[in-house]
């Protein structure tokens, strides 16, 4: 049976314990402020001083707590079928350097808000509920790899990427993991804490990180799924360097024009596509003369990062063609030469359709204003959704962006995301 | 009477002494190779090497020799009226660093073939035929003012122009002069070793510098005129960064895209003006996201130079007029603003229209094949135009561009151009 389409059971009148969670948030903030943002290392004194922090808080609750050899938290409030499936609610508790307080943390503590608060009013769920603090999530922070600290607790981590580098420190994941205390030979044996077989949903509270909700005066989103993604990280634009009084137009080589004509080419493209229904996101975040241009040269190089993202990677894929046609005639026309270097992907994940029904009812039933939308970014929900479990995400209303010290939610926003949640896993354990 | 239109005189036989020119050029470079190219410092060991060897050379030849307190080298063939204007032939000695032989070297040993190949005949010119060593014209490298030796000899440097710091150095254009043993005090009291009064006309031979000799097969340019310019030196687009994933097209506010846009109309309204007959070229020499851009995130910045130059600045005005029309359409469509910040401006300098037509006659009495040209890069033949002296510059086919160091000219090229400028001299001496 779906949980979207199931019948409305009968609910003690629920509320999250957002107190609990706000005494959790300043706490946290005190404990990670770096002087101008919040700095939680992955597998470093941040997330540790954070996962201890929410572990001395489930055992307040008396709830049950579990850490697994890759360092993930877990505190469960037992339901009546201790044999059932349970539903995991989570996130992750490390930050970017220097980042903002709700980046993560929010997803854990409203877990832990829609726990407390069944406690509160003396409800037991028919399944497991178990709150997740999930390791290393900031892969663009700390260790380049998506998801290690749930794709480690699913049994997908592979061994090699526990060789993989922390930015800031040069040692590797490994050597980190067993530093806290933690064991990666638990993810080279391939063995897992979750899976299908034992977990019905997985759902995690996430602020937007970008502008949508907070411009269109919508209090939550309930995300349809984390986009997949093809990008180039190492463009080039092979020109050559002349006199910029010099050289006529037609003795030009010119790495710079040509790699403007190709971005606002596939602007142009990006443009047509959503007006046909596509639905992606195309960003050359680096657009970029070298070191060596200057003054009465012409740019005899230039360098790109271009990142496409979309749900339904055709659209992603229809974009790439207008890239291939379009980078050939400007080498024809420009006498350039582009070396697009190596190409990363990821797969879309998308979020259970049931799940996302389940989430609409909790939030109709609380009167509680929503919009379906895409993720733009990655989220641990992704991994779970690739293991084969059930996932869903919801999207709090947030101010100025993530990933910077201004990043900000209110707590009233929060509260109403917490309520859809704590609402939809009361349901799902019934 | 113009030069251009006088009656062909006899003249004996003339040929340049190109194999002088050609022992001094190997010297120079024997003297000066950095161990990657070529470095004459202005107003340093390599151009003091430069005007030594020059000097060297000219008392070799018998020639008058003297030296003005900015430190002009000039070599004099005595013609039979001492008391008729002069004809100067000369270029810089200085070179950029790491740079090429013939850029500037070529005009003074020109002009040094061109005498010693007229003694050589016997040939003794009705008027002073002067070779003129000047100082310090590479403003990219060295002192960033334009022309600072030429415009001392002919009394134009400004008082504050002195006080430029060297770009290596850091120390002035006085204190520099005062150590190799000059006095800036001449420049500041507004005094003058060449004027109209005294000068007929100034000849320059100078590598082209771009390709367009080369590509035509033609050995020769008699340039037009040197082109005045509008620059943006530090043009910057502020928009905002934001989740390049998170973040839907229309709150977006790159400025990478909008540069690129910008970039892009003015390169199409560059196109559409030369189709309407306008000559000039435009560059963006720097084009660029800055340090803060990456992956992920929407550049929030970009900066941006822009070098666009004509012989007719109302050309130049025409592109600054699409440029201003496409900022403001820009900025609206895409929520960024453009800084444009200072710009620098220099007037054309046309090449005497009489000179022009003596070099074509020259040239044509000799079967040596050439066109008309403007010239891209600045030159010290623009320095005695604008002072008023009948200026006029011959272009030598090069390879290999120029400022480093597989800058080449053939040196039967460069006899062409030496046999030109003797004939001119001899005609405009007789």
């Amino acid at each position: 049976m779906d949980i979207g389409e199931k019948e409305p059971v009968m609910l003690p009148n629920l509320t999250p314990d957002v107190a609990l969670a706000a005494r959790l948030f300043d706490e946290l903030r005190a404990r990670s402020f770096d002087g101008i943002g919040i700095t939680r290392e992955a597998y470093g004194p941040g997330e540790r001083m954070a996962h201890a922090l929410l572990a001395e808080a489930g055992d307040a609750l008396g709830l049950e707590r579990k850490v697994d050899p890759i360092g993930n938290l877990y505190l469960t409030l037992p339901g009546t079928d201790r044999n059932a499936k349970r539903v995991v609610l989570g996130s992750h508790l490390d930050s970017v350097p220097q980042g903002g307080n709700f980046d993560g943390a929010a997803g854990v503590l409203a877990g832990l808000a829609a726990v407390a608060g069944m406690q509160r009013a003396g409800f037991t769920p028919a399944r497991d509920i178990t709150v997740m603090a999930i390791r290393a999530e900031e892969a663009g922070a700390w260790f380049p790899t998506s998801y290690p600290g749930s794709r480690g607790a699913l049994g997908r981590l592979k061994p090699e990427e526990l060789q993989v580098k922390r930015l800031d420190s040069g040692r590797s994941l490994a050597e980190h993991m067993r530093e806290e205390g933690f064991d990666p030979g638990f993810a080279e044996a391939g063995r897992r804490m979750l899976s299908p077989e034992d977990t019905a949903a997985f759902l995690e509270i996430h602020i937007e990180q970008g502008p949508v909700l907070e411009a269109e005066g919508i209090p939550l989103g309930i995300v349809t799924g984390v986009p997949g993604s093809r990008r180039l990280r190492a463009g080039r634009v092979l020109g050559e360097y002349n006199h910029s009084g010099a050289t006529p137009r037609k003795y030009r080589r010119d790495a710079a024009i040509a790699l403007a004509e190709l971005a606002v080419e596939l602007d142009e493209a990006w443009c047509l596509l959503e007006a046909k229904g596509h639905q992606l996101v195309c960003t050359f975040c680096v657009l970029a003369t070298t070191e060596e241009a200057g003054f009465t040269k012409i740019p005899g190089e230039a360098r790109f990062q271009l990142d496409v993202r979309s749900l339904d990677l055709h659209s992603v894929d229809a974009l790439y063609e207008v890239l291939y046609d379009a980078v050939t005639r400007i080498e024809a026309r420009r006498g350039v030469t582009f070396e697009l270097g190596g190409q990363a992907g990821s797969q879309a994940s998308l979020m259970d359709a049931g799940v996302q029904r389940g989430l609409v009812r909790a939030a109709e039933a609380l009167g509680i204003a929503h919009r379906s939308m895409a993720s733009g970014a990655g989220h641990d929900a992704a991994a779970f959704a690739q293991a084969g479990i059930p996932a869903g995400m919801l999207f709090v209303r947030n101010q100025h962006g993530s990933h910077n010290p201004k990043e900000d939610m209110r707590m009233d926003d929060f509260e109403k995301a917490c309520a859809v949640m704590q609402r939809f896993a009361a349901e799902y354990g019934a």
